[in-house]
Parts: C-alpha cells; sequence; structure tokens
C-alpha cells in the first residue's frame, strides 16, 4: 500500500509566475519520458515480478517516481498560480488576458482547459498514453527498457536545465535529473545480476542469421565500424544477389482449399485491372485544357518555383549531414 | 532514396488460411515492438544523425526492417487470403461466415474493417501511433532505446513461435526473430564505441543525490542486491526522517506580484471550504433512507458478497507473489 | 512525498489461474474508470489546489487510489501467472497454447503483447489516456467530475462482480467497489462546503436563456417531466418561428479588410460550382451500362436483401425503446 | 431524424479576422468539453435510455448541444475566412504569411492542415476521441456525468469569454455558456427524479468499508472537514497498523496446478537475480574513469547547477501553496 | 525486399537555421497527409494486392513514398541542425535559448523531446496514428482513397510553399508536390482500368434509396444544382412526412426472451424517473439565494455581456457564410 | 440549427438480443467510415464553404448521416438490450454471465464499460477519433475525399450485411449501405461542377516531374499498364543512375552560422563512434559463454525451428500472391 507525506522530497521554490515555462516542464510530467511514464513502468513489472529483489527495487523506485511526479508537477502549479488567478478573477483587461496566453509554448491551453493545475499532457499538449509503458513481462527486456528510459529522461532534464535560469527551478531540475543517473546504475547492476541475459528468452536464433550484417544501404557514406566488421560479422554487400536469404523462390503463398481457391477466382475476375486498356479518368475529366497531360506551357506560371530552383543551385551551403 | 526488388529477403510458405492466426500475428506488424516501430524508430535518428558510421548503421537496419516489415505483412496477408475471398464472394450461408468471425484474436476487425489486407494495428486492434517510437537526438539514449527495443521484438517472436504449429510460418518467424539478435548486436558495439556514453548529456549530475537508494518501498519483502547495497551506494531507509533531501522545509512556493497576489487571495476566498459545515449534499438527497450513512442493515442484503469474502477466507492457496 | 508498504490494502486471493477474467478486470487497472483515472484525477488537481482542506483530502483519496490500482493489479498478476508461466517456458504444444489465447476478452494480446503483466489498457486492450482525466482547475467542477466518475467506477465493478464466481476475487471487489461509495460521499461534502457553488465560476450567465428549455426533439415520445416543466423552466416548442434566440438575422458574418475581400472574391470565383451543369462524373465511368442511374432491373439481383424486407415487415417484435 | 434549418441558433457578428483566438475558441468545437462532446455524450445516452422521459430530454438537449456546435464552427470559420483566403490565394508575400501564421495559439496547423476551417482538435491541436464520452448505461452514474460535463463546459465558455474582446464574439459565447447552465439544471431534476439513485447500481457496498475514511496522506497540512469527520465517518490515521484491512496477510496469492507449478519454478530459476553478485555492468563499460560510482571530483564542474542552489536557498518566497 | 542508396531523390539545399519553419514542415512528415501515411497506405495495399499490375504499381509508389519522406525529413534536420547544436552544447544563456523556443509553430517540442530530429508527429506535435491510413482491402474504394490522398497532400504542399521564402526548401518542396499530381494521375488510371468500378462491390443498392436526394437542411439558402436536381434524382423536401422512409412505424424493437423481459421490466422499474416529482437537487443546494431559478437580478451583473450584445448588434459586418 | 423528430428515418426491426453482432456493427457507429465520421466530414466542410451550393449540399448530407448514426445505434442497442438487462439485474449465475460476455467480438467491453450502450468505437473497441476526419478546406480535395469515403463505407456495410441473417437488421443495412451510394453520387456531380478542379490548389506543378514514373519496385512482378505505360509517362527504369532526379549531388545541406558551426563541431566530436574500436559490450557481458557471437552449437537447441524449416521447405503451396 502507498502511503504519503505531504512534504516534497526536494523543495520547489519558484521565482516568478511564468507559464510558458510551465508548459515547456509538463514534458518530464505527461511526455514520454516524464515521471509518470517512469512510474507506471516500474509499477506494472513489480507487480508481475516473481523474483523478491527486483520486486522490491521495482516498487521502490516505482515509489520514488511517483514522488518525482509530485516535485515536478508541485513546480508547473506554481508557476501557473499567478496566471490561473488572474484569468479566474478576470480582474485584467480581456485583451491583456489574451495577449498573456501567447507568450509561448502550450500554455494556452493550460489556461483554457486545465486551468493552470498540472495536466498530464507532454508540451505539445498530447495527452500521456499507456503507449510510452514498455513493460513485456520479460526481465531481461524489461530492465533494457528502464535503463534507455532512464537515460531519456536525463537527457530531458538537461535540455531543460539549459533552457532555464530561474534559480529554485533550474536547482529541482538538477535533483530529478541526477536520480534518473541514479536509477540507471540500479537497472544496469540487477539487469547483470541476471546470470544469462542475452539474447532474451529461451530460444538462441537460428545459426546462420545471427551474426549477419545487411548492408542494405549502400553508395555514398557506406562506412565500417565494431557493427558491421570483425571476425563475429558476415556482410551481405549484394543485397539483390542473395534475395531470399533462404534460398527458395522469395515469394509468399498459401494453400487454400477448393472453395476459397474458387472464391479467390471469381473476385480476381471480377477486379482485374485491365492493362492494355487507356481510360479516360476523372483526372482527365476535372482539368482544363490538358488536365491529363501537364504541358511544358500549363506549367509556365510557376515561375515563382522555378527561380526558387535557381537560386538554390547557385549556392552550396555546408554542412551537409554527410559530410 | 529506397529501392525496391519484389522478391521477399526470406520465403513465405503458408499451410493453410487462418485469419485468427494472422491476427495475433499483427503484434509485429503494426505493434509496439513491431517492424514499422524498428523502421521507424532507426529511420527518423538515421536522418538526423551527424555521425557517418552511425548514420550508415541505422539506415542500413530501418531498411532491413522495412524489409521485415514486408516478410511479416506478406504471412498475414496469405493467412487472410481464403477468409478475405469468401467474405468478399459472399459465397457461403450469413451464419457460416458469422461464424468464422469469431474464431479468435482481433480477426473480426481485420474481415469487416480492413478487409483482410495487413492492418496497422497491434493483436488488439490499436492503430499504431508514433508515441511508439523513442528517437531523442542523443545517441547514447538512443542507442540504448535501441539495444531494449530489439530485445522487446526478440520476446515477441518467441512468443509467437511458441504458439504457431504451421512450420512455414513458424521458420520464417525464426528468421525474423533471429534478426533481431543480430540488431540487438550491432547497436551494442555502436554504443561502446561512443568513448563516453555513461551519463548521457554534458551535465554530470549533483553528486550528493547519484549513487543514494531511496528505499522508498519498505515491509516484508525488502531484499538487498547489488542495486541497493556495496560500496557505491548510500541507501536512505528513514524516509520521512529525510524528508525533504536538499534540507529546506518541503514546500512548493512561488513569488506573485501584488495584483496577482490579490487575485490569488479574491480566488480562494471565493472557493475556500468551510471545515464546520456538515452540508446537506446530493448523495444525501439521493439515497434512499439513510443513504448519507449506509447502515448494516442497509447492506445486509450484500449476502452474496459476504459469502464470497468467507470462501476465500477459508483457504490459503499459493504460491504469492512474495513467497 | 510518497511512501510503500509491500503489503496490500486487502488481501488477494485467487483460486484458479484465467487469463480471460483477468482480460476483463483490466478495465479498472487501465480502463476509462479505472483506479489510474481516479489516481491522477485527483493527484493533479491535489497539486494545483489552495484551499488546505480540500488539498489534504485529493492527495489522501489520490494516495489510496494508487493502493487500490495495486490490489487490482495483483489480482490480474495472480489470475495470469500460469498462463505466463506456460507461454514462457513453452511446455505444451503449440496448438494447445494457441487454444489458450482463444478463451475470451482481450488475453491473447496480454500474453503475446504484456507477457502476462498488469498493462495499462482497458479490456479491449485500448492503452490508457490522460484524456480520461477531466481536472479542470475549478473545483466547483472538479468535485462534480468526481463525483460522478466514482459512481462510474462503482457500476464497473458491480458489473464485474456480478460476472466473477471465484470467491477471493469476488471479495477484494467487493472491497473496492464500496470504496468508491465512500469517496463519493467524501466529495459531496466537499462540494457543499463551499457556499456558493452553482454555477461554477463568477459569471452568472444571460437571464433569457439560463431557464429556458429548447424541445429540439419533437414527434412522439415528447414528455415532460421537472427538467422541462414548471415554474423555472420557459419551454420553447416552435423551434424554427424562434430561429434565431438573439432576433438577428441568424447568419454568421465577419468583416474583412479590402486585400482579404479581394482574396476571398477570387477564391470563391475559382472554385465556385455551376449549377447548372450536369457533368460526366468519376461515376458515370465507373459503373457498367447505366451506373450513373442505377436501374431498377440492375437492382433486381439483391433478392438476398428484397427478402430480407419482407421478412422483417412481417413480424412486429417488442418491447421498443420508445413503448 | 435529425432536420436541420441554415438559420443558427444565435447569430455570429465577428468584428475582425482573427485566427489565433480562433485556435483557442477550438476548445469548444473539438476540445473535451466542447460541444462535440456534449452531443455525443446524450445522444449515444439517449439511444439505448428506456425511460421515455429521460430519452426525450436527452434528445432534446442532444440536438441543441448539435446546434451549438454549429454556432462555434461557425464563429472559428468567420474568424479564419481572411487568413484562409490570404494562404489560398497567395497574395502575400511568404515571409508575410509566415509571420501570420505564428500570431499564437495552434493557428499553423489550422492553416496549414485545415485550410481554415474548424477542425475537431482541441486548442492544442489534438483531435477529438471518444475517449472523451464517459457513457455508461447506468442512468444515476451518466447524468451525474452530464452534471459534472455541463460544469465543465461552463468554466471553459466563462475562460474563452475573459479573454475576448470582440463583442459580436463574446455575445455569442455568453449565450452558449448560459446555455450550459440551463441544462445542468435540467440534469439535476432528472437525477432526483429517480427514487433511489445513491449508491448508483444494485450492491450497496460491504459495511465496514462503506463510511470509512483512509488518511492516506500526512504529514504537515492534514485537515480535517465534513468529508473525513463527523458521525458518520471512521477515520484510519495508522495507515501501517491496519494493513491490511480484511485482517488477511496482505499478500496476493494463487493456486496453479503441477504443470504450471512447474513452469514456473523452471521460469523464476532461469530469471533469477543473484543478490550477491556485483557486475559489471554497461554503465560502468560506457563512463569515463569511474562511470560507475561518481566521484565529487567528477561532479565538480556541474558550477552551474550549484550556484542554482545557493541562489535559491538564499530567498523564500512566497505564498506556497500550502501556507 | 527495400534496398537504399544514400543519395536523396532530390537534393535538399537549406539556406539558414529555421526550427519554427521545421516544425510546420513536419506536417508532410508525420501529418496525416505526409508521406508516411502515403507510403503506408500503398503498401498494406500492395501487400494484400492479387492483381499484378496494381500490386506492382502501389509498390512502386510506396518505395517512392518512403523516399520522399527522406526528403522531407532531411530538410527538417537541417532546418533543425543549428538549434539542436546550440542546446546540446548549451553555449548560449539559459534565457536566450529559452527565447529560440518560442519562435513559433511547435519548435519547442521539437528541440526538447525530439533533440531536433524529425519527428513523426503533425505540426501540432500529435504523433502519426495508423488511423490516417484507410486501406479496406477492395481496390474500388482504396484507389479512390488513395485519389483523394494525393489530391489532400498536393495541397498541403502548396500552401507550405506558400509560406516558405527558403529557395532551396521551396524547390525540394515544388518537387514533392508535383510527385503527388503524378502519382494522383496513375491512380486514377488504375481505378478506371477495372471495368465495373461503380458502385464497390458486388451488392447494388436497394432501387429506391440509391437515387433520393433528402433535402434533410432547410431555409433560407437552400440550393440546387446537378447533385440534387434533374432526371436521375428523386427529392425528399417534406421529411417528416416521409418519415420512415420504409413505411414503417419508424420505431427500434427487438423481441426478447421471457427472463431478458423480466429482467428488463425490472431495471426500467427502479431506474424510472418521476415526471411529476419536483425534487430538490444539487443545484438547488449549491447556489446562492435564487440558485435553482436565477432571477433577472442575480444576472445583472452581468454588464460586461451586455455591452457585448448591445455593441455587437450595432454593427452588421459582412460577407457572412451565406451571401 | 438542428431539429429532431423521434422517429427513425428507417424503422428498426430486431429479431434477437445478439451482443456479439452489435460488437460488429459499432464498425458503422463509432468506426473509421461510420456515420458520425461521415456526418462530422461533412458538416466541418460546410461551415468552412463559401459557395452556396456545395454548402447547402454538405449540411443535407451531413445531417442525414446523423440522422443514420441513429438508425445504426439504435440497432446495436437493441441487440444489446437483452444482454444489458440480465447483467444489471444480475439475474444468471456469474458463470453464466460471464460465459455469455465471450461470444465473440468485443462484446465484453461493450457490456462491461459501455453498458449496453451504443460506443463511439469501432469493432476492436478502438474509441472514435477526429483523425478519421481529412476535411482540408479545398472542395477539390475535400469533394475527393468524400467520394473515397462514401465508397468504403458502402464495402463495409456490404460486408456485414454478409454476415447477418437476421432479417430485420439485414433490411436497415441495406437502406443504409445504399444511401452510401446515392452520397457518393452527390459528391462526384458536386466535384466535375467546379470547373478546373484537377489538380487541386492553383499551382500546376513542375513539369519535369508531372508526368514521371518512376519503376521504384523492381524483379519479378514488374507490370506495365496505363498507369505508367503510354504516350503521357516517362518511365525511370535505372534508379540509382538518375539519383537525385534534379542533377545535383543528392545530399542535405545547410549554412550554419559560425556559433553554431562550432557548437555542431564540439557536438559531433563528443558524441563520435570509433570505427576501429571493438569494445566489449553489454551483449558481451550478458550472455553464457560466447553471446556475444553465438556458435552453430549454442544454436543446436533450436532443433524445433529447423524441423519447421524442413517441412517448410518440403512443400510448395499456392497460389501466391505474385502468381
Amino acid at each position: 500500500m502507498f502511503m504519503h507525506n505531504k512534504r516534497l522530497q526536494y523543495t520547489v521554490r519558484v521565482s516568478e509566475t511564468n507559464p510558458a515555462l510551465a508548459s515547456l516542464l509538463l514534458e518530464q510530467f505527461g511526455g514520454p519520458d516524464g515521471e509518470l511514464a517512469a512510474a507506471m513502468r516500474y509499477f506494472t513489472q513489480g507487480l508481475a515480478e516473481d523474483d523478491p529483489g527486483r520486486k522490491d527495487m521495482l516498487l521502490d523506485i516505482a515509489t520514488e517516481e511517483l514522488s518525482h511526479l509530485e516535485v515536478i508537477g508541485s513546480i508547473v502549479a506554481m508557476l501557473n498560480k499567478g496566471a490561473k488567478s488572474a484569468l479566474t478573477e478576470a480582474s485584467m483587461e480581456e485583451a491583456e488576458l489574451y495577449m498573456s496566453l501567447n507568450a509561448g509554448g502550450n500554455s494556452h491551453t493550460q489556461s483554457i482547459l486545465y486551468g493552470g493545475g498540472p495536466s498530464l499532457t507532454n508540451s505539445s499538449g498530447v495527452p500521456w498514453t499507456a503507449a510510452y509503458v514498455d513493460s513485456r513481462g520479460d526481465p531481461t527486456c524489461d530492465l533494457r527498457s528502464n535503463i534507455a528510459a532512464e537515460s531519456r529522461a536525463k537527457i530531458i532534464y538537461e535540455r531543460l536545465i539549459n533552457i532555464t535560469d530561474d534559480p529554485g527551478v533550474k536547482d529541482a531540475l538538477g535533483f530529478l535529473m541526477t536520480r534518473e543517473v541514479s536509477h540507471q546504475k540500479s537497472f544496469e547492476k540487477a539487469l547483470y545480476s541476471i546470470k544469462d541475459n542475452f539474447p532474451a528468452g529461451k530460444l538462441p536464433g537460428l545459426a546462420p542469421y545471427a551474426s549477419l550484417y545487411v548492408n542494405a544501404s549502400q553508395g555514398e557514406g557506406d562506412a565500417v565500424g565494431p557493427w558491421n566488421t570483425g571476425e563475429q560479422w558476415e556482410r551481405i554487400d549484394d543485397i539483390e544477389g542473395r534475395l531470399p536469404l533462404d534460398g527458395g523462390d522469395g515469394q509468399a503463398s498459401v494453400a487454400l482449399p477448393e472453395q476459397e481457391m474458387q472464391d479467390f477466382a471469381a473476385m480476381t475476375e471480377r477486379l482485374k485491372s485491365d492493362p492494355n486498356a487507356n481510360p479516360v479518368t476523372g483526372a482527365d475529366l476535372g482539368g482544363g485544357p490538358g488536365a491529363g497531360k501537364l504541358s511544358d506551357e500549363d506549367l509556365g506560371g510557376a515561375s515563382d518555383m522555378e527561380d526558387a530552383r535557381s537560386q538554390a543551385a547557385a549556392k552550396r551551403p555546408f554542412p551537409s549531414g554527410e559530410e
């Protein structure tokens, strides 16, 4: 059972009302890497976990993440308190209140719909969804997911710290960020405390395909590294020459019983396309003269875009992603 | 640019039509750990990646995952082909077709709405959402997310293999499962090819909180392990005694300017609750005699549930999750 | 801050493994009226609440709802434990495991995707969304929403109790159902402890429209009751004769500056429809003989449906919803 | 059957084009408390309702809410008409049109994607979802949900009125707001016209738990009020001492058949964690010197955040949410 | 199988970093008419298609759309590259970085959550969902959906071109827009290559209802055109006089077996409303004096809104949507 | 304004209670091609339409679709009425009620959560979302979308008719299906009443790319037809040889100012991968002996899957999708 003490795990001191900043911080309240996602990820795993050590750890950390949800939610509530009061009491002119909603981020919805309370949305106003929770009931998968999730939460906090200059908010964000580092370390220890944790599950994989690297993207920029080169790897460069990998015909097929074969034949006959037709189409009906085949002249009016092409060709900015 | 060869990467041989199995396999077509999620995770990372080696690897694997989307989608299409033909041609009695929709899984929606084509949903019919894609633009996070995602995809394929007895389907699933093992190895190599990959980002975390373990869940079942015990850890057991961790007052506060303070005062005054009232409520109005306070007698009728309690108390089954 | 004790608030004794029942119970774990929705509704309100009494109550009840989330999740985990073990270890034949997934409800996805853990979905597998949380930052609204939500949660538990014959599960569901009754009573008391709680907000409404009942649905079945008849109500039966209610022209209009007027004129001119045309259309192109105008003969083939009409007309079953 | 008259229920006179304001008003077109949500809530209830009086009322109000959807949608269309024309005709320079999209709210998406028409989204662009509709098929629940929904809709309109200074828009919003007050009164009358409306359903709840108040959140700020104190309430303050409430062992357990017990044993053995290990982990591999245990020195660079902590500690702003 | 060449199908030359523009362009990366939606629409159709010609065409175009996803995603990555670098390295003051996030559109979330990579969201940050993909497994429907989708994608590109003045971006958008025109022409040809493509499916429709036009919206603004007038149409103007169209009683009815009839009777009896009651309600309890019936005096304070009404009535702007 | 008459547009006569059939019919109540989607598509277009003829038509058909929503919802309510009564009154044994929930489709959630009322979900229980509504504010796009939507709705009704043998339900479905045919004809007429309706918008497209067919999917199965062959088409078969189409370098590039260039350099340096490393990875740590490189021997245990491969290779069923 959960219990609660109204003291926060970390003191929140906000210098001034700032609903636009609040709406950015929602990323860690109701966003995909936020504290609710963390708490629910570990809580659902903990309930189904049968190893006593891991179960305890998961419930410890789930409980702390709920407490962090409280900290970040309290920051948001403080940053919104002034705007909430002003809108509720309508103490300002309409135009002034209207302007205050357009200060940035998603703060307009926070004021109008959520009334200044912390909403379980991300910084774009997208409602939190359990699609963010990737618990799968296998600890070697789940712990890897937790490790990844903690590293993501860490980087989001770092980005928020980088754009915040309210010292009290920055301080609390620093605390929350650091706890993610600590949790990642716990999950790493737990993963490697399982003797045989790779690959996940019981089935080992089929030998011919377990160390194959398929060089599916080629051309300029092809590169080597330990992920595709070295003793353990067999690399396939001639993609088409090796289709399919199993040596079959590379087709998909199914055996159908007699009645379904007849239905299949009737259906395909009824819906077959005539490759030799050149039918008049809706597009032909719908265009002006020559709509079916846009002539150069028709397109001459696109001078605006043609200009764009010439200008673009004349400059060669950099750096490109590939250089 | 992408190109396509109509041969599959792996031959698909389905023994017989089976729409209910098809609907389970959708988990890896349009589910959270399915091939579209994998392809889009790596593709979005690849587009923004600036390291030539990682960019190439991400595009290689993204391209292969799209090809796996094609393989699993082709299996689904084959498993559905007979049912699709029968429903389209209406060659059976209504009652017979109706019964065929209730063979299990989510196959009814696959037939009625999607017409037997592979739909981008999971095995419950939930449409694929980009909320599954956790690319964050930092390679030390993204590679960890990829490692975790590959391990999840592996276990889902293993579960599907465990319930499939069509040899051709099982064979193709085995191939797909194995490729996830191989991809996980590539992402592991790529992660550890970044010299300083932990913790993510530039900020190191605040020293006092980076190796703290908060034993937030206590009572029977408390456990130790390398995730909370040992040289590197400081563990807090007295949770309330350490509230807040920063030594402040554990409150949330904000400084408001004069006008907002006045609005705040007016708003709270108007909406204050009276702790000494004992108001008549809607529940009081709405219940029968004594609705505001359910008497034992009122509840006497719940004999059904009372019986349940007695029976439950009489047996002590096991194993519990904790023992 | 939250703390946790590994004892449940209520003991869970499950008689036998039953994943199909588990998937129905998810309605109260990750469904719209489930315990996470309840906890998050009160928790988000509590964080933003400025009245000390209500804040305390909201955090009390939010904390208890989290503990109920733990109880219902534990029931689900127990009901799934056998199926989880069997699928993980693949100790049965494929066909047998496959059959076990089709026992009903949404249990196939629970096994394949979630691995037997309690998932934050409803009984159809729809992931929980914060769209369920209707906190709006005004206590007279929020308390009414809480009252309604508790009554909904109560009825869902009652329905689940009605279909469960495992005595231990039934017992725990009875406990959880009863707590919703208790919480509803608390919220009722809190609502009516606010002196002036109706209507919500500060603006009173415009007198001419505040007690008007618009009889917008007419014909057989028109009824009266205290919701539309009596001293306080003015009822409008002649809908069209009173359009618009403000006495204006009932049109929507906007004043546009000169340039926008010109753009508007150009746009509407370019896109105007010709009411006197009788253009050949895609449908005309696409049908067989007479597609543009389906003749009776063309439709003669629909004998199947015509039969249906005759049969339907021949019987007059009851009761209708209206009688 | 529905019929329509092209006159609006209320005249809409918009003074000038303002797409940013339009995007805020979408909250009541396609937002959770908007007119579509209202119409669909009552319409779905009305179709399934068997009481003639309530059925008629629900269809009356559903029909009127559809008419309000038309009024608010018409306001949005008018506010967008100028911007729509300008973007369609491209009569301005690109940079000018670009700037016009960034005037606030969510108007950029309204112009680019929805082409100036009223979109069924809220003010953040989140598409309307039927997850907003909480009809449950029990009138004592549904009417409470309707009462709550009307109070929420009222407060959203009030907030929109507070930020609007176009007199025609403000006038129409005032009308729409007032109608919500009136509808709430009708639903209240209908709820209390059901003799025994509390608690919902037939089962009365278990006597020992129906009037219990669990003081789950303690510490500074603990409060009393009629929701937890007084004759009807039994209050539990010693949470852990009363775990579990049923007097059992507070554990979750299930009885498994022999084969599942064996599978369970094999699974847990294979996946057990070793509490005595101190494994090298991925975090150990990945960090710079000492990554596994961040030293004070490593963290010395976080001077930026340390400064933040000092500054924050130096000031004690107010008011906090608790004072 | 897919293969990839790291050259783009079209060169991308971006003049300067502009994350706000990037966030608008996301409409065509992860929006409903964007390139992923296009690729997945055609790919899922292609996998299930049995006509060799259409299958080939669908895979051709799906593959090209994936390549366009790469082009538009690369533009977004380039536009974000500077902001990504600055935020990652935190080379600017916090306030400066904070300001840079509020430059417009949805760029704040793109920076904070997605780290500057192209995200699979629309321009409001709404994650892509497979609900956008309307493949139904019947080619005469699917090709019509494809034609419509291409026309929508074309118009979105045109709007983006109209607001972009970076010549390289404009040029690439022009290319992408043009390809949609070309694809629409292919799908038109394919649709009309099916001999009998209207109406979809095998059933022809019931003769009496296939050419009926129901004039359900009447009053000022009623219009005629080839869609409701002319030889092929029968138009119904007297809506109520023709209810129901089948000549029955226009009621919904069902035949219930004995036990269900009894349950039905018990349920409706228990939940019946009393039309003659005038119950005290929660609204009565909650209001100030006269809450149950708002008097004119109570509402006198709404002077602000009354003013709005007078002002609005005093002006008659235009054009209305109807004139 | 809307008005309503309680008579349905078409009489609904249901022969017997059948909640599983009801849950399939939901596809047309709250599914993507259902009546709400249709009504909202036309209604949102109608509100923003400036052409009087089209506006009237859109409101006519939107109003009729709402009336069809009522018809299909009434069928669902009738089919559920018996099950609703039984569950509400709990007149049967728990086990019997439990069994009744597993009769197929999604009826369990309809009973438990929605209480037998028609829910705005599809046949899998997925809540309706406005993402289904593709109104874009350009009539040449919107009318094409409407034409496609009507053809989809037609085919779904046909599939439902094919599996229904209740004559009254079949009859009403036949009516609803037929009305979609009629509506499609109206939208076709309206589209072609716009003189210049192809391509959508004002910009004509760039001449070199408007009639190009990119043969992006090659290999066995390559086909020709009027969609890629003939006078109007230029076809590209040598994909890689024509990369990029514009004759540039096929790279993505951006010009960055000095400070961003420095940040970019620092970021890429910090995060660069070392192509020559062969780092120990988490997978190496985690596997048993040889985990880093799975040996043939390690994989020998996968005999189950190897068997599958042999069996699959031994048979060559058909038809494949390509033959």
